[in-house]
């Protein structure tokens, strides 16, 4: 039986008159684009144009929610409440939805980005207060996020749909877990590494154990989007899984 | 037959740790509130609040739609494109539409602030823009502004319902135009003055001749909130449209 | 022998059309403002007026220096490195010291606002890169904090000369360190405690010791703009300061 | 007699995570950098590190001051008033010379950004103000920009030394005035072109008339850095101009 899995990347990053990855090379190759909504990346222009890419392209799409740090992309931890978790996230859906509904597209899932991405991983609170703005504004949103995690088990409380995400380009520890930038070959960098690392995480035998004693499957691969070569690179990834058998789709979109 | 007027106010215009306006003193007496949506001023969580308190009070929810300028409170010109114009409004219209979705409530009406509702109704290319934006968002939408300009004429191609405002405090010239804040007694500062206003511009024998030839209604009122007594003065307006046989309510909220 | 003791308030914290604090009721009575330079509140025209106001009152001119976080008024902690810390801090004082050189006056102290306040008190790393930008900037700089600290620790070292803070509205501990808000009692309102807790913390035998035993005397005492009688209760604490024969100036003041 | 003229390049208009422009390429071969100073473009921590680049090269440092709009680059035309021209110079001025200061240099000339270059070029007011800036911060700075123009009045009324720019890759028309843009023809884009219009510039024979009657004089050429070849068209315009003769070295520099 062949395996699904959807590749998704970070897109519309970005801002006025600077410039930021290869949204054009890499959009053809994928099946989910995280499209930033303007707190830690993206602008109106950005998000409608970027929205226009994904459809034109048949790419699912995401709303990439970040915290309210341009200068800083997103990427420093902030000391935020649960409230502004909640009313960030749902400033972000919202404005991504009129430039979804205005290109006649739609958002399908949602992403924590950066120090939030870590933050609602770790932090059951804040998780909480997350997975609750998307079940408010959407409960049919696809949440997309690493496993085991505060952030899968809050979603799974209120039935929203999760959905695993590996990466192809980071080694993976015995416990599942990813290990530290700073370990010695816990980057991949070569595209035949990073295909193997996909088949990997996408075979029977890589499961690891969450905390309730679930198993994990990775329903999604994040690619990297800011690498130089990161058009030929996810072109690589996805023809190189699809040889392998593998069915590379968003996770809503109909069996084929 | 007695008239039905609406009474608009500016509200959510508090930005973190920053108040202004008196919302809560406000929110009992007005029919329309138009909610800052974070460009001009406002922020996620004074928009989900204000959002709440409209509805408590069964106000009329309205995107009041600014400039990317927060120091300058959207009131300084910029000199943006038709195209900048449709993102931005998008922008806030999706963000403020999914405060009032987790809160139960609907965007009605639309308003924009400051200098670009003077550049709006002035310039047909922004106008034509603005309208674009309502109309791709939500074609139900009300559109408020002034009357005649570049954007009831572009709202009537549209085929947007429009809503002409007047303003209770300050001063018309024999055209119909407001006269400059500069023109002694200009402003209307004394609450009886104001109601005098009011009833003045509601009156059948007030209309003034737009640029093709139509006459102008009066179908909102709007107030300002940033005055000290701007509770009591809302109050006191209202009180007396109503002894006045004048009905307040909201121009989309159904017939008594 | 008299003792002698500044009185400092955050002043400047307005930003474009909001209002924050009564700079000009609290002016008069104080000796050092600490002015908003820009990145957690403040302006560059609030910042050009309110180093005139201190002028014009012979009121000690300082940088608050504050996060990137113009939302959060700078009160929530984020991941910011050594580095940054020492660039932002860099920029604050130089764009006031524009100011103060435009208006005939100079910069004589510095102090940390909200959240950075306490991850300099905390944290050696952010504590050195703070007081070296503050030294590289002007030796000659007065350094106010929470001592015993990192920061008291960091000027030290550096040789730049650090004023201890003390706060009237709230409580401390035996240890000397200041009680948490949420413990009953532990925040000051009524004037007569203030004054009460301001000669405590001046008196002699009010002395905790520091992590290398050196004993802590308070030379700064703080006061807060933000309730709505600052004027009349700046007034009241520094009129009965002086009755308790305390002389009321800027550290860096000449003796009288 | 040999001529001598200065290259002046826009730098450090990175913002965050963002880059822009090849800094690194073209800093060996212009001699006044004009640095953006956190309004337009630029941060705290790229202040410092293009103030670095700069000093290691020998180039003149200055402050490229613009408008307050990081998303619209500074380029979009902003109502400001005369007081906020000068308060927003005077706070970029000050912030680059923290940084100058920090490390072991200084700020030698101004040139205004993007809308403000021809805002105060154009407008009396806005000129004198930003004069104001200039001379009130330190009146020993050049000040670059148009000539003829009401900034370069301005300057001369102010006594502030002004430095006549020219472009090397826009062609001007008889009146001595830029062509627009949109004209064919109007941009230069071949190395060989843009040096055979610097040396046209540089002819005793290329001069116009300004309002006043007084020739102008060309004493900096503006190279463009955001052209993907921008560091060998810098060097391929440095060596064209030394080998006809041109001395080139920054305006403030001591003769050879």
């Amino acid at each position: 039986m062949p395996r699904t899995v959807d590749l998704n990347c970070d897109m519309g990053e970005s801002f006025g008159p600077w410039r930021m990855g290869e949204d054009d090379a890499v959009m053809p190759w994928i099946t989910s684009a995280n499209i930033a909504c303007g707190f830690h990346a993206g602008d109106s222009e950005t998000m409608r144009s970027t929205v226009a890419l994904a459809r034109n392209h048949g790419v699912a799409i995401g709303a990439h929610v970040g915290l309210p740090d341009l200068a800083g992309f997103g990427r420093r931890e902030m000391a935020i409440t649960p409230q502004q978790v909640h009313a960030f996230t749902l400033h972000q859906l919202g404005a991504l939805e009129a430039f979804a509904r205005v290109e006649g597209a739609r958002v399908a899932h949602v992403k924590a980005h950066g120090a939030l991405y870590h933050m609602v991983a770790r932090e059951t609170t804040l998780a909480v207060a997350f997975v609750r703005a998307v079940r408010d504004f959407d409960a049919a949103l696809l949440l997309f996020g690493p496993a085991p995690s505060a952030l899968a088990a809050a979603s799974a409380q209120a039935r929203i749909r999760f959905i695993a995400e590996g990466f192809v380009d980071r080694r993976y520890g015995n416990d599942g877990r990813l290990l530290a930038r700073d370990i010695p070959g816990s980057v991949i960098d070569r595209v035949d590494d990073a295909v193997s690392q996909a088949l990997t995480l996408l075979a029977p035998a890589w499961r690891h154990r969450s905390g309730d004693g679930s198993a994990v499957r990775i329903e999604t691969l994040c690619l990297h989007g800011d690498r130089a070569d990161a058009g030929s690179f996810a072109q690589a990834v996805r023809e190189a899984l699809q040889s392998a058998d593998v069915r590379v789709q968003a996770p809503g979109a109909p069996a084929a």
